[in-house]
């Protein structure tokens, strides 16, 4: 037993965010006498598990060897036939999980049924580092609610844009760059309406040779106000487009809004602004298990409010804009006094060229 | 030759910040076969420089031993005589020093008269770390102008009090501690009069165990409006008050608070406000080298704008407040363009507890 295989098994889990959605990602490495035998991963939402990957690969005959899988493996038909019966079938001797199915329905029945074969099963090793590589899956999983992270860009003295909105560039090339990986991991882009006024992004992914899919773009728009020629309303060929507005929108709005390709979903008013609790409950049923939020400070705050929000990267820029009518990360109405904070928990703090990325967990949330 | 040495030089000479101001930190160490046989560090304004007391200290004859020295020594009568003429005499046979006097007037000589006298030197190691140490002093000797910490402590979206100016605490008791011990380093804190309005502070040094002088404070207050009942009029003999004001201050006013024992100072007006320059300078004929800015976002603009800053800590709590009335660090007009930021350089960031501390240095100043 090593942890250094469990490692690699993590490592090539990795590989597979962005394109297994809303599956987990997951790795698998097996070891005969020392030796790497095998390998895989999953690659492809519908494709081979990771345990099939690495069976597949095996450049010896795994029977007696160990193999190490970062989830454990299913027990289930699904879109591919379960991985405990090849298992089973191949003769390995022992089955080393770092964590169990998240899925309430599953969760231990693949080691259930691998012990009841006589297999020696061993379960926790690097859970955590597990654990939050699938954060999205297990909060989705579980609650059918897509996993939230808030991303903003600031300067040193929490300013996301100036007086005159100018905000190119506050962060350095890799925070865009960072950024933009994540575009690709999360299956969904939401931003307020503001945003798509002030800078008519594209919000697509703008990676070198990339292959994968662009992330669905939500617009928050209580009144419907996006204008018909922005970016994200021209190219619905390049990415789905969600329009999320309230019965407050004008019908003939909306009504050429979907001729021109954008989807159109009216939620429910709170205070005259879209219901986004119902709004995340229809993107989850959509099959969309994760939303990158780069709102701006009205939104933000919103969705903090509306306790959406799960994960956060704030990434700061060295330099100081200033300004009482510079826009703020987050501002809405804000939080009378300072005890009614929301509290970020497990903070990391990342080096991104001159800028740092501070990464952190909203305090008392699901999915943490 | 060891640098072990010279670090635990670096390390005595820590020991007398707050305590020696305007003269710079220095340590002393003194080796002999490998073993250490005297150490000292200047402790106090006008008292033994640090190869006084270590040349003082030794348990051994220092004849052919090897002095290590944060500073180059000096050559000039001041409080106390030359050191050299005490190292000539002691024997020593090296002296190793990490950076020469940074005062223009007398920079070189100690070591030219070190060397007349057939002593060897080397000079340069650890430098950085000792010019780092005497950052207040290298500004300060070398344009009688104070070294200008700008501190400040916010949530992660960058607001230093809510809409309601609560702000106890945002930041966690070790933030707290290290801000006194800042306090306690520097020679005065400057504040604005909204600060004196809104918090009445006492912006003393709460230190267990402090035996050291409180700051003198400085009250930027273009219209006197200070309240006569605010804790830093009240209290002058335990720290001496200035107000900086200017002639749109009521002459009755500033009488009075001269009767209080609080000083006045009228500087020229800039837009109506204090003329920030004038102000540095005249604080730096009264022998202040080192001013700890705890300004609102309006002092700390105006600041960053008259060049007078030039470094920063920002104490970051992982809380959000949100709020576009909330306040925030750094407001004023604010830059117009992303590319008129102010720019930090030699970002280092530390950890207090749950807060993380971004230190670093305002571009293109003085003093860096």
């Amino acid at each position: 037993m090593n942890i250094k295989y469990m490692k690699r098994a993590l490592e090539l889990a990795e590989k597979g965010a962005g394109f297994v959605n809303p599956n987990p990602m997951v790795g698998c490495v097996i070891v005969k006498n020392g030796s790497i035998i095998g390998e895989g991963y999953h690659k492809y939402f519908g494709q081979n598990h990771a345990e099939v990957e690495a069976l597949n690969s095996v450049v010896e005959n795994p029977e007696n060897s160990t193999m190490y899988v970062t989830l454990e493996p299913c027990s289930h038909f699904g879109k591919t036939p379960p991985c405990v019966n090849r298992i089973i079938n191949s003769g390995i001797k022992k089955v080393i999980i770092a964590t169990l199915d998240p899925n309430p329905l599953v969760s231990g029945k693949g080691v259930e049924i691998l012990k009841n074969n006589g297999i020696e099963v061993e379960i926790g090793m690097l859970e955590n580092e597990a654990r939050k590589l699938n954060e999205i899956f297990i909060k989705y999983i579980t609650t059918k609610v897509p996993f939230c992270l808030m991303k903003t860009a600031m300067t040193l003295d929490g300013k996301i844009a100036t007086k005159f909105s100018d905000s190119k560039w506050i962060t350095s090339k890799t925070s865009r760059h960072y950024v933009h990986k994540l575009r690709h991991r999360y299956s969904a882009i939401m931003v307020g309406i503001n945003t798509i006024i002030v800078d008519n992004p594209q919000l697509t992914v703008r990676l070198k040779n990339f292959k994968g899919k662009n992330p669905v773009r939500v617009i928050v728009d209580s009144r419907c106000r996006i204008p018909l020629d922005a970016k994200v309303v021209k190219d619905v060929s390049n990415a789905r487009t969600i329009v999320a507005t309230t019965v407050l929108a004008d019908k003939s709005k909306t009504k050429k809004l979907k001729e021109l390709g954008v989807e159109v979903l009216t939620t429910p008013t709170i205070n005259g602004r879209v219901d986004l609790n119902y709004l995340m409950k229809k993107l989850g049923e959509m099959g969309i298990d994760s939303v990158l939020l780069e709102g701006g400070g009205t939104l933000n705050y919103s969705a903090l409010k509306s306790n959406i929000v799960d994960k956060i990267n704030f990434f700061i820029a060295p330099k100081i804009i200033g300004g009482h009518l510079s826009k703020t990360p987050v501002d809405g109405d804000g939080v009378p006094f300072v005890k009614d904070s929301f509290y970020i928990d497990n903070i990391t703090i990342h080096k991104l060229d001159e800028d740092i990325m501070i990464e952190g967990y909203i305090r008392n949330k699901e999915g943490d």
